[in-house]
């Protein structure tokens, strides 16, 4: 059973700082909670109807009965975040990943200034989940990726791509000392440069772009004959990262 | 003054059947409107704030003072399909679009099988804006791209794009005789063919996948190393323009 604090505990989790006060962030759904069930990430407790307990009682045992409570759909309708409620909602732990400099060497990384929206940052942290992008460095103003939005637009992949919060986004892409590529309007298109073996991949929000020059930065740009200025920050990020071989 | 039968018809084109009924559509925000006034589209009636008039008024004098009229705020607040109102709105006819096969020789045209989500339709007309593709045949139980959530997501690109549906999507994609790049999982990387002159590229929807094989059809996919199963259909789409030189 579900109370009425529960409920409105998994309700607060909607904003940020009730997320940060109670250090917990939700996940809805069949497919992203059973990917949950498969990561390392820490579940608090998951609310599940009964057919739901039973079809995965195997990867649930090893989870402990006390982390798993049989509601009612009703119950489960009260307490989505979501218009329609699936059968299983789980309260998970932030993680806390760290990040040193050197860990990015000889591979790819992905680095963003400003991306507030949920669903591009959602379908962002879906690429790199499919091109094997295993870090992604944000400026401190880029959405919470524990963001019920974000964390359903992902799909499941939030559970295997590290997102890292850097007070001073620029200062760390320096000191790591690797090529920057940066999207820029103006930037050299994709398709002149060389595919590096390692560096960074800079994307900035529609509205606002990359708000600082990066240090070692070389601008890219995706060509285009068409007359709209712009792309979705999440499909230049995919056709960008699919470019640089990422 | 937008009278309440006014109001009341604007509201009523969020549905399919009416917007067929009056064979009118809704556009918003200052982008999307400026951007028609620049198009062949033909306006039924704008609908603005004083000031956005007076900023507008030489695009305007070509409309006519017939198709335009001064409304407040608060009128605007009620007709709007937006959770926040902007400050202009338009009343547009869907336009006719004719396509012949022999139209698509020598370009690159895309074809979708069944996407249904209004985000990623508009994304793909964005994107099609974006590459100079002019066309984009749909089958016919694609979202109707005049759907406010679409136009709405193409950022103004809706004007610039001709989208067809068809009710034998397959037939008229045999019946062209170029050949089709299908977007299959069990495709051929797309850094393994060569950069072809004209054809089509043909999406499906992320759950259903391409319904049917195509004439002449050469599967492709973008490779990828991690673990998620599917990208999104915007996504995708813009990956593989890109790659295949659209």
């Amino acid at each position: 059973m579900l109370s009425r604090n529960q409920i409105k505990l998994i309700r607060s989790l909607r904003q940020k700082k009730f997320r940060l006060q109670h250090q917990l962030f939700v996940v809805e759904g069949n497919k992203s909670v059973s990917e949950l069930l498969e990561s390392s990430l820490q579940i608090d407790q998951i609310y599940a109807g009964e057919e739901w307990v039973d079809d995965h009682a195997s990867a649930l045992s090893k989870l402990g009965v006390r982390k798993v409570t049989v509601v009612k759909q009703k119950e489960l309708d009260q307490a989505s975040l979501l218009s329609t409620a699936p059968n299983v909602l789980a309260l998970v732990e932030p993680p806390s990943y760290s990040l040193s400099k050197n860990e990015l060497n000889g591979r790819f990384s992905l680095a963003l200034d400003g991306v507030r929206d949920p669903g591009n940052m959602g379908t962002i942290i879906r690429l790199c989940d499919w091109f094997g992008c295993r870090d992604i460095l944000c400026s401190e103003d880029c959405v919470d990726w524990t963001n019920p939005k974000v964390v359903q637009a992902t799909m499941g992949s939030f559970s295997r791509v590290r997102i890292h919060y850097m007070k001073e986004l620029d200062r760390f892409l320096a000191a790591s000392g690797l090529p920057i590529y940066a999207a820029r309007m103006d930037g050299k298109s994709y398709r002149e440069i060389e595919i590096p073996s390692e560096g960074l991949l800079l994307m900035g929000s529609e509205s606002h772009g990359i708000r600082f020059e990066a240090a070692d930065e070389r601008a890219i740009s995706i060509p285009g004959s068409g007359q709209t200025e712009s792309l979705n920050v999440g499909v230049a990020c995919g056709i960008l990262m699919s470019a640089l071989h990422l």
